[in-house]
C-alpha cells in the first residue's frame, strides 16, 4: 500500500514537516507499505485564483494531485492557525478539488498536528476534516495533536520522547488497519 | 464611521467581489458612512510562509492591515470552497493575524456570500466566523447569502432583483445599528 | 450484516421518523441485510443528568446500546434544531457514550436529515458528524438530506417522489460497501 | 442591568453550576448590576418533542424564557460531552428557539465552561455558539475554559486560586463594556 505524507506548512523549519517526516519513517518499517514524503513548498502551489485556474492547474497542484492519486492513503500533519485549519492546507485541498475527477474521494486520511502550544493543533484539526469529507475522503476518527512541538524533536529531527513516538506508531498501525479495509 | 469592504475571492470577476461592490455602494449612500473597497488581488499576499514573515510583513498585508486598523467596522463577501470558508479569506485572515496587535480585535464584521449554488455560500461562512471569533472580532449573527450568484448580477455589476437589493439593505442597515453601538 | 436504524426525533408523526423508516424499507429489500428500526420515544430515554447516572443506566439508553452494539452499521435521520444537530440526537449519543465500553466505537455510520426547509437538514448533520467522531465511530462522508418534508411522503410513509427514493437508494448501497468493508 | 446566569448542566454538584455561580457573585458585587443565578434542574424542562409543545410551552421552559426576556445579558457555565455542547444546554436552547419571538435574539452571551480534563469545556463552547448565533444572540468573541474542574473549588464553592477568580472577573468586567454598549 502507498501512503503519501505532507505537511499543510510551508516553513522550512516547520514541527508539521517534522511530525510528517516521523510519521513517514515510521510507516517506512512496517512491512508492505511504501510511504512517500513530498515537501509542499518547491511545488509553489499559488494561493487560489481563477483566473489561474483558467490558464490551467499549476504544475505543482498537478504533481501533488498525481501522487495523491496514485496512493492509497494519506497522512498529513497539520498546523492550527486562528482555531481553525491552516490556510496552506486549505488552498492545497482547494486546488486538489479542482482537478477533475478529484483525486480525494474515497481516500482515507490520517490527520496529524503539532504546535507549541499545549493543545497541540487539534481544534484546527477538527475543521480541517470538513473540505476532506465533502470530497468524500474517509477521515481517520482518531486525530493526534502534538503539544510544545518547539521542544518535541532531536536535533536529528527525530521525536525526542519515546513515548510519543510509541503513541504515533500506536495510532498509525490502527489507521493501516481501516486503509486496508477501505482497500480490499 | 469608516467601513472597510472586501471579498474572500482574487478571480477578476469574482460575484463575491461584485456583491461587495454592492455593499460598498448601499454604504456609501447612508449618512455619516465613510465606505471603502478594496480589491485583494493587487496586494499580491503571498500564501503564508513563516519564511517569508521572517523577513517581515509582505507589504500588501501591512497595506490591507492599516485599513482595517483604520475602520470602525468590516464588510466582507467570501465564497464557500468545499463547505468551509475560502482559502482566500482565511490566508487573509492568518496574515492579518501576525501583524501586532491585531487590527481585527474588537472590531465589527459582517459575512456576505455568494455562490452560482442554491444556498449561496453560507455554509462557508459560517466556518469563516471561527478565525475572526479567536481574534476577538464581533461577528454580526446575521450573514446573507446571495444563490444563483452567476445569475444575479445585470451587466454594469448591480444587483439585477430589487428584492435582493433591498434585503442587503436593510442587513447592511442592522449592522449598522450594531456597528454604531459598539463605536460608542 | 445487521444494521440499526432510528431518527433524532420524538414527535409520533416526525419526518425524520418517516425518512428513516423508508431507509430501512429499503434495506430490508437488499440482500444479506437484516434491518432494525427503532423507535427512540418508548425509551423514555431521560434529558442527560449525572444524578440519573449515579443510579444506573437508565434502561432505555441500555436497550438502545445493546442493539447499536448488536448492529455492525447505522442510519441515522435527524433534524436540524438552530443550525445544529438535534437536542435528541445530541442526548443520546451522550448517554451512549455513558455505556462503557462506548458501542458506537468502530460502528460505521450513515446520516440523514429531513426538515420542511429548502436545505433539508444538511447543516445540523455537519454538526452531528463530531460527536460521533470523538466516539470513534466512521462517519460517511456522504449525507442526504431531505428538503420539503412536509409534502415528501404519500399518506401510506413512503417516498411520494420516486427520484427521490432512487437517491435514498443509491446512497444506502454506497454506504453498504462502505459498511462491509469496514467489517471485513 | 440585568444578568441572568446558568449552568448548562442538571447535576446537582455540577462543576459547571459552581462556575457560574462564581460568576454571579461576581457580577454581584459591581455596581450596576443585578445579577441572578437560576438552576436548570427544578425547572424539569423535558426532552425537546413536539408532542409535548402541542400541548403547550411546558413551564420551566416559560420561566427560563421570561427570565431571559427580563435580562439584559447572559452567562452560561456548560460543560462539554463528546467534544460539542452539552445535551441539556441544547435542549435548553432549542425550547428557547420555541418561544415566539424568541427571548435570545439580540441579547449579549458569554460563554464559560469547567471541565475536569486538561481543555476545559472550550471545544464545546465553540459548537455552543452556533445556536446562540442562529437565534440571533451576540456572543462574546471571548470564552473562559476551567480544567481540572474537579480541584478548583474551595469546600464552600469558591474557586480555590486567586488567579484564576481574578482572570474571571477580568473576562466579565471585558464582557460587560460589550453588553453595556449593546444595551445603549
Amino acid at each position: 500500500m502507498k501512503i503519501l505524507v505532507f505537511a499543510g506548512a510551508l516553513r522550512k523549519d516547520s514541527w508539521n514537516k517534522k511530525f510528517a517526516l516521523n510519521a513517514e519513517k515510521l510507516l517506512r518499517g512496517i512491512q508492505g507499505i511504501e510511504a512517500e514524503y513530498i515537501d509542499l513548498k518547491p511545488l509553489e502551489i499559488p494561493l487560489y485564483d481563477g483566473d489561474i485556474e483558467t490558464q490551467g492547474i499549476p504544475r505543482g497542484v498537478q504533481t501533488l494531485s498525481d501522487k495523491v492519486r496514485n496512493a492509497q492513503a494519506l497522512v498529513i500533519s497539520s498546523p492550527e492557525y486562528n482555531a481553525s485549519m491552516s490556510c496552506v492546507l486549505k488552498n492545497t485541498v482547494d486546488w486538489l478539488s479542482r482537478v477533475k475527477p478529484t483525486p480525494l474521494a474515497g481516500k482515507p486520511v490520517l490527520l496529524l498536528g503539532a504546535s507549541p502550544g499545549a493543545l497541540g493543533a487539534v481544534r484546527g484539526l477538527w475543521h480541517a476534516r470538513n473540505p476532506f469529507v465533502e470530497l468524500k475522503a474517509h477521515v481517520f476518527p482518531d486525530m493526534m495533536g502534538l503539544p510544545k512541538a518547539d521542544q518535541a524533536f532531536s536535533p536529528d529531527g527525530t521525536l525526542a520522547d519515546a513515548k510519543t513516538a510509541e503513541k504515533l506508531k500506536t495510532l498509525l498501525e490502527k489507521y493501516l488497519v481501516f486503509a486496508r479495509s477501505l482497500q480490499a
